[in-house]
């Protein structure tokens, strides 16, 4: 499906968010991307695409013949890719199993197990290639993943993004304690060197991480020796480029055995909060992912603020298995930036926007709970889908948004226009190709986003691109 | 797409609701159908297909060029139709368009000025032949729909909804108070009028309301006059069998306008609560369905279960205009009967796959709340969706699931099946065509059917029947 890398006008209607609650329509816009897939221009109001390529060529200085238009259809739109923080490629097949259970016992009935497994390369690979292109197929161009302890077959997930033209953080998992003895590190000595290679890996198969990265991922506190997180401290300031993965918060009990495993006095920590734990490690930095981040105190939330970590809230997850509701508005009002997560397979759905759905359904259930504050708008979760997550991700300078030096990491959208008898336009009956959002033809554009929002799936998902690279087509789009 | 009435033999692996915690998985299965779509024989383990025709035939008499057989493919099973208790055909265009709103705002802001539209007979007959072929494509077999004010709009949807095959209680809206001018029943007794109107015209195109039947549809009390409530509350006794449909406790602000509009000294109601006004004017009875129930007081919910009542649970609308989280569990634990609905547009999606999944979702926010046991599994959300749904319908004896002697209101389920690169067998990139059901080979059939209640679609849905009529095919099935 890769295309060779060359010169790119894309032509039509572009989406994008502004602000936290704002979104900016752009029509009859032309971007030009390079063949580094860096936008370059964008000229708007062009009247149509033969204008806007005859006004960009002189000035760019290309040659109509080196490059290649790709113009929307009527009704379509151009949308930042997704950014998913927060998700382990390696428990992928079991998304949807998860009984009643909650985090603690899930973690030991359906989690290790199948991760432990993924040592075998040839499940790896399968595994691997599904969540890729399945991820790539809902729009996700860039995906935080925790892959397992394995270093060989964390490298073959960093391989296979590559090779698909995702862009990814690749976490090798760190975890020297707490879990079953066939499904652990060593010692802390072992962890940190298994991901010192880890990161050698990725690094040789795509020197500048310009598509993917390593992520130091200390699986979560109670997973993790004092020393070993010690280590991953030490490392993190070593290496001040590398993003850094966990979780937080997420369940009460989980919020229990980490004040036994790590009392202040063990730490040095200030206080007895999750998050001064990792504070007290070097870990709590403005590099560091935190999913989750439930049943933060007013205190931790204040200090993962003055810290500049970042959340990840995985609303399918919390919900899914009994986690909790995140109070999102109540971090967003602190400052803290926040992006969203799919979590799989604590949560089942590989869909941002499923995500961002979900989000806004679960801060109404915080605003049921007597804050009506609390609630998040269309605009609001599709902002955390693009540009919060890309800040999330460190990647605010690349990717999430359209702007002149900006990666071309974007979606094409498609959505479905009833006809006169209650058919759809353009699609045999049967095949429901444009999935189930409906217009209607008297919907405003705010309308219309909203409909894919609530009812899109990858259906609407038309093609996919990272850095101008098309890595997801569907047949017909 | 409706083939000429044949008996029928459907092979495969069937699974259907036991019990309400319990599923049947009844592999190497034949099911004979006659030609009005019951089903006449059901034999288990028989092999193979040959050999359960082989046997089948002769004990029914029937010819072998007389019979269509469909087998259902290795992995695909048969699952009863889905009931959606609770839908108005008249919002679907506004399906993901309510911004923030709240109920009593969004019916102002949204829903009246577009049911009021569909007087237009095009404008219904595109509307109401999108959401018939829409929920049909989901698996939806029954619904129990509100349509508008207007007659001749609601009669179409008796037409279209006769036309597709799809099994449907068809209601006429009934409101005389609180609305806008432009959209209500002149008086209670032109509303009565053109409810006897519509009931007679739907008797009149499906003698003995094989397929639609007329619905008893007061609005909401909020919209009804005492007179009109009590005009109705008469028919009802007259009609002992039609179905009657409302909505009960859906909102905080709205159950305060019922105690303001309808004091107990005005209605002679036994106490003030809102399940009590519906009850003086002999509106609750065993053949009422109650929309939403979120907010109900115990002494009322008690008053549902002894006067029979059912529930039309709406999970998706509840959350989504942030109306409560109902209790499921403890209207259960009472013995009242409860099914599923979309209720399309406060809720978004026109699924009950997709109810059924936030049905769980919702019931762990619930459990949040403190009461562990409020949590609804898989087998629990499925009951609801099928064997829940068809008695809150008054249709029990008919469908829900498999038996001698029921009609055949069924779908048949494909997922997709993961290959040893990541790819799905069968199924061309590009085109999703199974969905985001990812089978990896090692899965229980619990855990299949686990995966498609949290990530199935209509994809997954590959046929559908109505009393053995096929009313809905994938093209590739």
């Amino acid at each position: 499906m890769a295309a060779p890398a060359k010169n790119k006008i894309f032509w039509g209607s572009l989406v994008h968010s502004k602000t936290l609650d704002e979104l900016e329509y752009l029509h009859d816009t032309a971007v030009a991307v390079d063949a580094a897939g860096k936008m370059v221009a964008i000229e708007q109001g062009a009247g149509d695409v033969a204008k806007a390529v005859e006004t960009l060529l002189p000035r760019l200085g290309w040659a109509e013949a080196d490059v290649d238009v790709v113009k929307a259809k009527d009704g379509q739109f151009f949308f930042p890719g997704f950014i998913d923080t927060h998700l382990h490629a390696s428990q992928y097949p079991n998304v949807g199993i998860f009984g009643n259970s909650t985090l603690l016992d899930w973690l030991n009935t359906y989690t290790f197990p199948l991760e432990a497994s993924l040592s075998d390369p040839a499940k790896a690979r399968k595994v691997y290639n599904r969540v890729i292109r399945k991820t790539l197929s809902h729009g996700t161009t860039c995906a935080a993943y925790y892959a397992t302890v394995d270093v060989a077959s964390t490298n073959l997930l960093a391989d296979l993004c590559l090779a698909a033209g995702q862009r990814a953080l690749i976490g090798r998992v760190c975890m020297d304690q707490l879990s079953p003895a066939y499904y652990r590190d060593e010692s802390p000595a072992a962890a940190l060197a298994a991901t010192r290679a880890s990161i050698a890996y990725i690094e040789s198969v795509d020197p500048g991480m310009k598509l993917v990265r390593p992520c130091l991922t200390p699986r979560f506190a109670p997973s993790c020796s004092g020393p070993l997180m010690r280590g991953l401290g030490a490392l993190a300031a070593e290496r001040p480029d590398l993003p850094i993965q966990t979780h937080i918060s997420e369940n009460k009990n989980e919020i229990a055995l980490v004040h036994e495993l790590f009392p202040p006095s063990s730490t040095g920590a200030a206080d007895d909060s999750y998050a001064s734990v990792y504070d007290a490690f070097g870990l709590l930095t403005d590099r560091t992912i935190l999913a989750h981040a439930v049943h933060l105190g007013e205190a931790e939330a204040d200090l993962i603020a003055t810290r500049g970590a970042k959340v990840s809230h995985c609303p399918c997850s919390n919900s899914a298995i009994t986690s909790g509701a995140a109070r999102i508005r109540w971090l967003l009002d602190k400052g803290v930036c926040c992006g969203l997560g799919t979590d799989m397979s604590g949560g089942y759905s590989p869909s941002v926007l499923e995500a961002a759905r979900l989000a806004a359904l679960v801060s109404r259930h915080v605003a049921m709970g007597g804050d009506e504050h609390a609630k998040l708008t269309v605009e609001e979760v599709l902002f955390l889908a693009t540009k919060g997550g890309a800040e999330v991700v460190g990647l605010q300078r690349e990717v999430g948004g359209f702007a002149v030096g900006m990666d071309w990491d974007v979606q094409l959208v498609g959505l479905g226009t009833v006809d006169a008898e209650g058919g759809v336009e353009g699609v045999a009956e049967g095949t429901e190709e444009d999935g189930n959002v409906d217009v209607f033809g008297w919907e405003s554009w705010p309308d219309r986003v909203a409909k894919w929002v609530y009812n899109g799936d990858d259906r609407n998902t038309k093609k996919v691109w990272v850095r101008g690279r098309l890595v997801h087509e569907r047949i017909h789009s």
